[in-house]
């Protein structure tokens, strides 16, 4: 855990259009927006450079390795290099090779890429979301993207932070294992659908901070977001007792919120649950890596 | 799962006295009245039978081999066959050699003890609750009780039952494991504070609830009985989605709501995140038994 306990972070709500350039600009002003209000991190939501649908999805897709062409790519990476802050690019599709992933990228506030994805595609969403209820929702992630295989936990000069896109929330064991690797931030970008976002959004950001004991943010494309796919919107950063610390409604914003560190600490002083854990009566295995 | 899929519940929020007949009392006509309102299983607050201090429970134990002396294990058992209803009876402090325990008894609708618990201290609250804030609480359970080792899941004819006594609720990892075995209740009796209930309480169930996609139930003595701990009371029953059923204050009270164990399987095939599970990035795994 870093020493520096408070530090201010940003959730950048975008608005996505079907215009990419404009993506890019609006990704890089709000950027900047976050930065004057004193971040020294900022979220991007899932999917900030391209509308929600496989036929966007395959057009707006970069090869990272061809910077040149990878026109959002670059833009975090510069923006981030400008402000100094670390930017945690919500999602971007991928192209490597013949696949699509839905791809995370954390750049330092050097503009450097921190979280490896190209080769083990480190930082990709590890849970595809299909849903399907009779008469509400139809939405098959499965049938436009492969799946990542490993979790993602990035060390920046602002703490010790884990990944997860949209979906990897429903999964407690993912946030487990960023625990039990030292995370004390998971931020998650997504992007849920208004019936799960009412009903689900909220209660899993708590459970998944209160449970762990660190600090939740997360990051969702505003609701007028090109597209037929129905966003929730609520970007919320939640406190290890889950507790919300700050969010929004479903309009364009930037959210600027104070994440103090030490209450991770002090929360798992007086609540010592971490320690009081029986292994000897359940065991939980992350994979090897 | 049962195929009856709808049943009602009764939460028993009673208030305790230091007179261990007048609790047996209460407990035996609370459990009568669930039943008039069509409760097929009642669940008992955590230490029903004896106020929340040290001295009373070493006073108040009993010693479940001696049935004679064991009024309030034989007012459970008598009760649930008397009502032709399974009681989760909370827990009662049991006397076992020179160690202390803080059990749950589950009994069968014709009064037979279901779950097993003397020997390998089957049923007893395996996270003992310590807390430590300056200027609010100070509490050691450990000081008065020994810990227990083993998950209890009990099969009834009203469903696979997973029992947690209080702190117990504080730990994912051992609603996951009932899960894993084919719970689709939860109970929890318990005595949260008042601090940590505000806090905590509500959450924490409806974390369990959602992220298992399973009932959960909880049973609390209500805030006027007798000791010094202060109780959060709000006994509740919470869904497979997370939403809360029926809750109710702080007072004394019988709460019956229903239990539709048809939710259990329909959340399930909408949001089939159990399948999702990737036991490539991790594993769970629970104790042999």
């Amino acid at each position: 855990m870093q020493e520096t306990s408070k530090l201010k972070i940003g959730l950048c709500q975008l608005s996505v259009t079907s215009d990419k350039k404009v993506n890019n600009e609006r990704a890089r002003s709000s950027i900047e927006r976050a930065s004057k209000q004193g971040a020294r991190l900022v979220v991007l939501p899932e999917l900030w450079n391209c509308p929600n649908s496989s036929d966007f999805i395959a057009l707006f897709a970069e090869n990272f390795e061809d910077e040149e062409s990878a026109s959002s790519f670059k833009t975090m990476s510069q923006a981030a290099r400008e402000q100094k802050i670390i930017v945690v690019g919500g999602s971007v599709p991928e192209r490597s090779g013949d696949r699509l992933y839905n791809t995370c990228c954390v750049f330092s506030s050097s503009g450097e890429l921190l979280s490896k994805h190209r080769k083990r595609d480190n930082c990709l969403q590890i849970h595809l979301f299909d849903i399907s209820i009779e008469g509400d929702i139809t939405f098959r992630e499965s049938d436009t993207f492969a799946a990542g295989s490993d979790p993602t936990i990035v060390d920046t000069d602002v703490g010790c932070i884990g990944i997860g896109i949209c979906h990897d929330i429903g999964f407690p064991e993912l946030a487990m294992l960023y625990r039990d690797r030292g995370a004390h931030l998971i931020c998650y970008p997504g992007a849920f659908n208004i019936s799960t976002g009412e009903a689900l959004w909220e209660l899993m950001q708590r459970a998944r901070a209160l449970d762990n004991q660190l600090f939740v943010a997360t990051c969702s494309p505003s609701r007028d977001s090109a597209g037929s796919y129905p966003i929730w919107g609520h970007s919320t950063l939640v406190n290890p007792l889950g507790e919300i610390v700050a969010t929004v409604g479903h309009d364009e914003s930037v959210v600027v919120a104070e994440v103090d560190y030490s209450v991770v600490r002090i929360t798992r002083e007086n609540l010592p649950v971490l320690k009081q854990r029986r292994e000897d009566v359940y065991q939980f295995i992350g994979i090897n890596d």
